[in-house]
């Protein structure tokens, strides 16, 4: 047992009792009553930095809610490591469908179960302990800081403004992540790359208020069925996005590409079984990797409109409602799809009916060099844990905010997810398994260690 | 001023009072919570009947909830009138439109606004003040017979066994209904078509959780997306319902049908701005009224699924919901209609998604013809009060319970509606203007005249 796995079995139980703590903190910041938890969990953070060794740490206000920094500078000539994660958590609705409440985390089967268990209090809290252990035993090889963000989960709206205002505190040489999943528990995997992300809220309305749906249907346009009609326009037969100029900025990855990314492992029978579907579906000419990897895609998020209670309502309801989001590949810029859809949206609209367009957040796609001495450090961390080198993967999710700490950074992210594909971030019933905890603590200080050690030369 | 003129203008008040007493009790059928609510309105129209003369008045209870049943009988030679009305009302979601509480009467601008002002509380209790008034000035020239029931607005699922089981206690000659409107205040109607209703609910399923919209958007199906290609699916480019059969059983209107049917007053640019639309919609080749009177229609009453909460959560849903109905016409057979529907929902559900429809609930449509004894007693009621004939109306609406009463008692119904277009019922700032109100209780004991005198002919 070396000396980092020491520290670990030492402190085991006071890692989870720190991680639940954080993890009770009800930090929705999609949910504006919400709020105060998010200068709560600001808070928590702050004292967990100073605890694990922090120089300093403080909480920054910012148009939205609160970030906290801390560091620990050992040597201006060491090479900085800037942590990343975010403090917030996703809304917690269906409630009915948790086996435990998604703030009272539980251990069950070797995992912890609670929202935020994986995304990404969990995997924040790694880089937590990781700094904790790397300050008490004397090893840490570089300068640390830590930016806790509070709008990851709403798409970091002022987080951008906020890096452009602390430059100098935040210069680094690269930027660690950990919010991101492995293929499998015995496959590391480091994402190269992230989709970007536009996504808006519609209106449609039609009559200005509900009406007798005898008296007045079939006259009277619909506003659930004009916007079922405008949703289901917007795929052809082909599952192509049928926004105009849509794909006009994307590259199409090449046959070489295309071939790397297939050896990937990938089983379609698994992936059916665990979504309980039938058949998969998507944009013609592309394996499931490539639909998620990179290919953009089209999802209704949320729709309402009309009567939605117990029993049979007859009203030709006033208006219809959806959350839209198209996830975009590198080379699409959000603003500009932002417009594209803004404008075909209110182009296929009936004039029986009035549609109003909000976008509410997005964000650009990210890709890493596999060259990069930052990736090669992570590839010797986690072979050193898991026994086996990592994959690259191109992930269907998107972290906006990466793409930004380029553009005014000017650094690159190591994205070292540790969750799972069966953590059910984002869903009812969230984990996070403590394996995957611990060795996240476990393969961090080694890619300093590297990192350090590539910077040397 | 005659004898009616003067008990109505010395009891108005009274009325009133009563009315309001009425519309107090939340009678929501639709809504389980308000069972209880339900033998209150029941209560309170025993009373009503006990004490505005009928020898016996009687709750009787059904598979749902229960009906009050009331009679005077005064004379086993002269003519039977079966009153029919609901002491059931509908949802009041949503409640923030409402300008005062929907269960809190208020007098404003010459009407009462409340849920089941008009439908069918103070349509029914015109019936009850007219019985009154005949009782207590000696006038009454027919038995009268009051069926008041309580799930009209969930379409009357057990009132047609409760009315099989009654046969020979509801005996009658006419059957007089008072749940319809008039074209205008100056212009008295009798409406002499319904439109059936068969009503389901559907739920589509894709994955068996939500997932996250990055990690699967593009790969897998969204229930959501899905749904809104098949409900699109179902109105083809000239606005007609495209389910395989569907149309069969219509009559098709003859040319010289349609031609009275244009005589009625409409103004399309008034009809529009009153809703505030911009233009109308519906089926090719067939004018509003037509659309509403005479052909069927398909709306969407509701629609939900995913997150609908405040924010951008990114999620692609495991589920999506639609309340759908379609308004049908003479002749065609709700229960073939819910079949029909049923089958091509979901043989257009692609292997991707798992779809349920259930059946809530269906009626056929209704036609009387005008040259019924009943029909002209109505007709020459009116014309005392209102100084005109009436129009005969098809209307877009569906009572079907009126087919019913046709088919298990072999009575025809008359349905003398005094409420107006824009007494918005089925939505927020329900309202009835006294003038109508009063003046039903004029007209309702000229018909009960005129009938009693055609019928000694």
């Amino acid at each position: 047992m070396n000396y980092i796995e020491k520290y670990i079995e030492e402190n085991k139980d006071r890692f989870l009792e720190e991680l639940f703590g954080l993890i009770r903190i009800p930090s929705i910041s999609s949910v504006s009553a919400h709020k105060p938890d998010m200068y709560k969990a600001a808070e928590y953070w702050k004292e967990l930095l100073l605890k694990a060794g922090a120089d300093k740490a403080e909480i920054f206000e910012t148009d939205g809610n609160p970030v906290t920094y801390g560091e620990k500078m050992i040597d201006p000539a060491k090479p900085t490591v800037l942590v990343y994660s975010h403090m917030d958590v996703m809304p917690v609705e269906p409630l009915e469908l948790w086996k435990s409440a998604p703030f009272e985390p539980e251990i069950r089967d070797g995992k912890i179960w609670a929202r935020g268990a994986d995304d990404d209090k969990g995997q924040g809290m790694m880089h937590a302990k990781a700094f904790e252990m790397m300050v008490n035993t004397h090893t840490l090889p570089c300068n640390v800081k830590f930016m806790i963000e509070g709008e990851e989960e709403i798409g970091s709206p002022n987080l951008g403004k906020w890096c452009e205002q602390h430059k100098e505190m935040l210069k680094a040489d690269v930027i660690l992540v950990s919010d991101t999943t492995m293929i499998r528990p015995d496959l590391p995997t480091i994402t190269t790359g992230l989709r970007g992300l536009a996504y808006w809220q519609v209106e449609v309305t039609g009559p200005n208020r509900d009406l007798h749906s005898g008296l007045f249907g079939g006259a009277v346009a619909n506003p659930i069925n004009v916007l079922s009609k405008m949703i289901a326009g917007m795929i052809d037969d082909n599952g192509r996005i049928t926004i105009p100029g849509f794909y006009d900025d994307v590259l199409e990855a090449s046959a070489e590409e295309r071939a790397l990314l297939a050896e990937a492992p990938f089983d379609p029978e698994t992936y059916k079984k665990a979504i309980d579907v039938e058949e998969l579906a998507g944009e013609e000419g592309f394996s499931t990797t490539e639909r998620t990897g990179i290919r953009p895609s089209f999802d209704v998020c949320g729709i309402w409109g009309g009567y939605t209670g117990e029993g049979a309502k007859t009203v030709l309801p006033s208006k219809a409602f959806a959350k839209i989001s198209t996830r975009l590949v590198p080379n699409q810029n959000h603003e500009k799809i932002a417009v594209l859809f803004k404008e075909h949206f209110e182009s296929i609209a009936p004039k029986s009916v009035k549609v109003e367009v909000k976008s509410l957040h997005g964000g650009q796609a990210y890709v890493c060099p596999i060259d990069l001495p930052a990736y090669q450090a992570a590839e010797k961390a986690y072979v050193d844990v898991f026994g086996r080198r990592p994959v690259p993967f191109r992930s269907g999710g998107s972290i906006p905010i990466i793409s930004t700490f380029e553009q005014i950074l000017g650094i690159k992210s190591i994205l070292m997810g540790f969750g799972l594909e069966s953590d059910a971030i984002h869903s009812p019933n969230e984990n996070f398994p403590l394996e995957q905890f611990y060795k996240g603590i476990q393969t961090i200080p080694l890619f300093y260690k590297y990192f350090a050690e590539m910077s040397e030369v």
